[in-house]
């Protein structure tokens, strides 16, 4: 089952956009959290009915030496079959070893999907793209302040065009690029009015979006915004406000709560959002 | 010392501008290479007095999984310390995410210098800067087929200004970032007169320049375009050529005379560029 149709049964299983993204920092350790196996173990454990997917962030378990990557391969044993998991590895090489990312990636890790930088064009994202069972989702539109530097610079793409900002134009090309219909986009939830134009120009794309919660990006306005024609084709992205909503015992009962808080929350605004379509 | 220092040194001591890329594919291990980390020690040992870095690249560890990053850590023990190594990890995430990177890059894996990507702008790529005594090297124009996709698209930053290409701007951003004298750029070996540009651009900052020999980059004319007032700013790195110079016993002997071979050209063609300058 390719990555799209798993993430299309877990949305509708758990009727759920959210995304929980595992982001572990040992020294946010909850207490009664072991080590970070068990913290993610547990996490998993509390919200895995209430979440379309997982997305361990590699730079965090990577930080964590061999005991890191250890912790990774118990977080991915815990993740149940019908839950698709996208590594956010951000990664992006020339074709021959790009080609060992994604089997990094893909036949290493088992991911379902993953994350990638576009910047070195399409024959480096060749090796991922070809897998057709597995999602690939190119920055685009990232969620951080300095997104702005390069993301926002004007394209001119034609004589007589108007220019226009270079996520777009990555945005256009992810299109050209998307043959095998499993390409996505990242888009931060802190830049609502980009993912407008980004639902524009890509209608039926699936977007990824961090950037709620401790980013503080503004979920209402995403919904409104990046939610397609049939009210889907969003990953909304929470870390650290799931991860850490308790230091205490409790953890894994408030992370749920956290979890099922925004899960419902997002289904709301959804149907606001869809009502309120003409 | 910081990784710059670590560099001049190596470059005065052995002479040489060739850095030798740690690719291993474990399909074209020679005989007598037993593994992979054998295989790189032995080249290593070969070829340390004669080249001014070596650069691993991650991906092709991180694809053999747990043995990988096992040869990965024997690789790097057996690196003389007075040489630099350049992790090539081609990283970039925001800030928080990036900060966990730079401590499994530098810290975790210890190496001198990094390659990041430049996409997600300046607080991105922050969390390495900051490291002054480490050298952070922004993909700036890859060697690769694709790299034309989206870094030669044309950015308007003013009226009335001619557009430039966005790899131009990425590295006048790189000359602002560098605020502590730690960055470089990587700059294909393929496109000779994109170099000559970015050393127009930036005619003090050292380049990496991957893509002579399998790629099929030219050397002279990335030496003529590329090399500083003083003859230097280079850093030419050869990966296959080198490490598969024989597929039988002799594969360290013939890595080594191909390394000398390549050196000695280096050193004959920056005399012949330095006594053809006005």
């Amino acid at each position: 089952m390719g990555f799209f149709q798993k993430l299309a049964g877990a949305v509708e299983r758990n009727e759920s956009l959210l995304c929980v993204g595992l982001d572990p920092d040992p020294d946010r350790l909850p207490a009664g959290a072991r080590d970070v196996a068990t913290f993610q173990r547990a996490i998993i454990e509390a919200t895995s009915d209430l979440v379309c997917a997982y997305k361990p962030n590699l730079a965090f378990y990577e930080a964590l030496g061999e005991p890191g990557l250890e912790a990774l391969r118990a977080t991915l044993a815990a993740v149940p079959d019908d839950v698709p998991v996208i590594g956010d590895a951000k990664r992006g090489d020339v074709g021959h070893t790009a080609r060992a990312y994604a089997r990094a990636l893909f036949d290493g890790w088992g991911f379902d999907a993953v994350t990638v930088n576009p910047y070195l064009g399409g024959d480096s994202l060749e090796p991922f793209l070809e897998r057709e069972d597995r999602g690939v989702f190119l920055l685009c539109r990232t969620s951080n302040p300095g997104a702005r530097d390069l993301q926002d610079l004007p394209v001119l793409l034609g004589e007589g065009l108007p220019a226009r900002p270079l996520f777009e134009v990555v945005a256009e090309r992810a299109k050209e690029w998307n043959t095998r219909g499993n390409v996505g986009l990242v888009v931060g939830a802190t830049y609502p009015e980009e993912l407008g134009r980004l639902r524009e120009i890509c209608p039926q794309m699936t977007f990824l979006v961090p950037g709620v919660g401790a980013q503080g990006g503004d979920l209402e306005a995403s919904l409104r915004r990046g939610l397609d024609a049939e009210g889907g084709g969003l990953i909304i992205n929470v870390s650290r406000q799931v991860l850490y909503a308790s230091q205490g015992e409790d953890f894994a009962a408030a992370a749920r709560q956290v979890a099922l808080a925004l899960r419902d929350e997002i289904g709301r605004l959804r149907e606001a959002v869809l009502s309120g379509r003409p």
